[in-house]
């Protein structure tokens, strides 16, 4: 009988499992090197330990966020060329709710999403779940952008230090691609988790900056610089478009978790943190050089890569000679307790295999870099041979 | 040009805002009685002075929550005879997000939604933007939903000291609505975050602990018996849709925020918490009765309700000589500073006027009930003679 079959959404056809997720539970081994996930070093964390909880704070509160946390993000955003008013703000329990609720906001199924090949996956996973019909762009390439003759629809970047190439967009590139936006009238979704770990000077001005008009959001986070765990980011957003994403907000979990708010704002007022801060970078920085030195005693014959100007992540582009589904790769290697980001799920179409893998370099030690990276090296090798001798 | 003119999801025409997210600015004036919102009392909060912040508890975590939360909700749950596994627990950043993922596993636009009229106006509203197609139905009339003819969809209820009317299903009533589900092959989808705030001997055990099968989900909240701005709560489902909800979780905020968690499950093995809770039911079991006693002094002339077996809410009718919009009267209301929730927002078709209005008991103290009451009495009556002089 029809009425005994269970009739799920047709979006939950679309859902897809993250790699990580999949895994999690062979991540959890104490023997177990990571370098799959984001995960910050635990050593940056803030001390709370004179935090003094106010029980009003354990009240419900405002959907768009504490007023005193949304006036601090605009003034700091100010210092970043973007010039807005606290009313343009909205705290979130993440970034990655902004991306569920511009998701809400914007896609129908069938609606074109810009995205770059590859970008964050999880931003994928939820456009995906809503139809998203994906359009692929280089910053390489941004003449094909300015060309094409999609609809307009919606564009997604990641700009400072990309989530997975590292990658950080020229102050030229970040012009030319805000007025493609606003040329074409798309709606340019910034994500910016990462600007605050910059290794090297580079252009970190906000493209939406640039982007004059009604139809810009702009993102970023807290749990790069202060915690993962206490689930806090924001977005602000050209004016008109805050009060639908605040009623999507509120739809979704009413307002975010206070404490964080509260302990985030006694973060930022701090003027400890600005040396924490400056300390957390080194830390990174001094990380990066270990892993790059690794890589290059590692896996210099098997892949090429640029060392990051900033964020958590190096990208790796195995040689042709290693024609490898690092899917695959990752189950060879989660028996050898090395754990990595295969490429293919970074791509709009990740069926195909892509032959590239991100590396995450701010979680492990040092000695866990250089064993956790010769035992990718040499996975990579007797892969690639035991595929050779099948074929 | 049509590239120039910006297009929203088609779901966010049916993007309602709350009738209290208009008149945020207006409640926070200082003087302003507010029986609108569902606020705990403040002197309820947990005390956590002692909280010990363990730097592991900010990195991230599973989307499925932190292991001991999970096994001691699912040993909780057990005593309320709802039998299951750790593993078909999901943690949530408040039960407004089970109402969220829940929406994207269901809902497709058309998808049939049982759902009591009046019922929880914020789920209303999250069903509405997916595109549900509602199914009014009254505990008073189950032979009616037994002998419908729609598919079989969703079934959303509130059985336990019911959000808005405080109503809370006997326990024959219960067996017959699981039985009604599972013959007809409905999800049932049960809310229950008030179950802990009783004031008098009713049948509590969850309507899903009666539905065998594979389609439910229970809910509950933190929010009312720890506080509501650790924004936490959780959801239980038959197995085979935990796998689908985990993802959906994980797409829109990865996890529940981690200090929350750890706060939670602390006060949970406190020795002292049985204590507070007591203590919490006895403070709103004499807030109940206080404010009873002032609607009786001053509405009982215009209104007529039952005083709550549990819960936060008092449901006024107003007599048949008040044909008020409690919308129109709300506006006045305002002005006089004293805020309660119009009756209208929690039904399904909510385009007439009903003459019923929710009013919180719990956030108010004796002098503002004494206060804000009379005002209330005072302005139905002048509302109502004024509307009969303009007709």
């Amino acid at each position: 009988v029809t009425k005994n079959k269970l009739k799920l959404a047709s979006r939950i056809s679309r859902l897809k499992a993250s790699p990580i997720r999949d895994i999690l539970k062979v991540l959890e081994r104490p023997e177990m090197i990571s370098f799959a996930g984001g995960l910050p070093a635990v050593e940056t964390f803030p001390d709370f330990a004179n935090f003094n909880s106010l029980k009003q704070t354990l009240q419900y509160g405002p959907t768009e966020g504490d007023e005193p946390l949304r006036q601090l993000i605009a003034e700091r955003l100010a210092d970043q060329n973007l010039h807005i008013s606290p009313q343009q703000v909205l705290v979130l329990s993440g970034s990655q709710q902004g991306i569920d609720l511009v998701a809400k906001l914007m896609i129908d199924s069938g609606t074109v999403v810009a995205v770059e090949n590859p970008t964050y996956l999880a931003a994928l996973q939820v456009f995906n779940l809503f139809g998203a019909a994906f359009e692929p762009f280089s910053v390489a390439q941004l003449d094909n952008l300015a060309a094409d003759d999609h609809p307009p629809g919606m564009l997604y970047v990641n700009p400072t230090f990309h989530n997975p190439t590292g990658y950080c967009y020229t102050e030229s590139e970040r012009q030319r691609l805000a007025k493609i936006c606003v040329d074409k009238g798309k709606v340019l979704f910034e994500d910016d988790p990462y600007r605050d770990l910059a290794y090297s000077e580079t252009c970190r001005t906000p493209i939406c900056s640039y982007a004059e008009g009604d139809r810009w959001i702009y993102q970023s986070s807290f749990s790069k610089t202060f915690a993962p765990g206490l689930r806090l980011g924001y977005l602000v957003c050209s004016e008109q478009l805050l009060p639908y994403l605040a009623r999507l907000k509120q739809a979704a979990d009413l307002h975010s978790n206070r404490l964080s708010q509260q302990l985030v704002y006694q973060q930022l007022t701090d003027p400890a943190n600005e040396r924490r801060l400056h300390k957390l970078v080194e830390t990174y920085r001094i990380k990066r050089e270990l892993f790059n030195h690794y890589l290059e005693r590692h896996l210099s014959d098997v892949a090429e890569w640029e060392a990051p100007d900033g964020g958590l992540f190096f990208w790796l582009r195995l040689k042709s000679e290693y024609p490898i589904d690092t899917r695959e790769l990752l189950a060879h290697t989660l028996d050898l307790n090395v754990a990595f980001m295969p490429g293919e799920a970074f791509f709009a179409n990740n069926e195909a295999a892509v032959g590239q893998l991100r590396l995450n370099f701010s979680l492990t030690n040092e000695r866990q870099m250089a064993h956790g990276l010769a035992t990718l090296g040499t996975a990579i090798r007797s892969f690639s041979k035991r595929n050779a001798e099948v074929a």
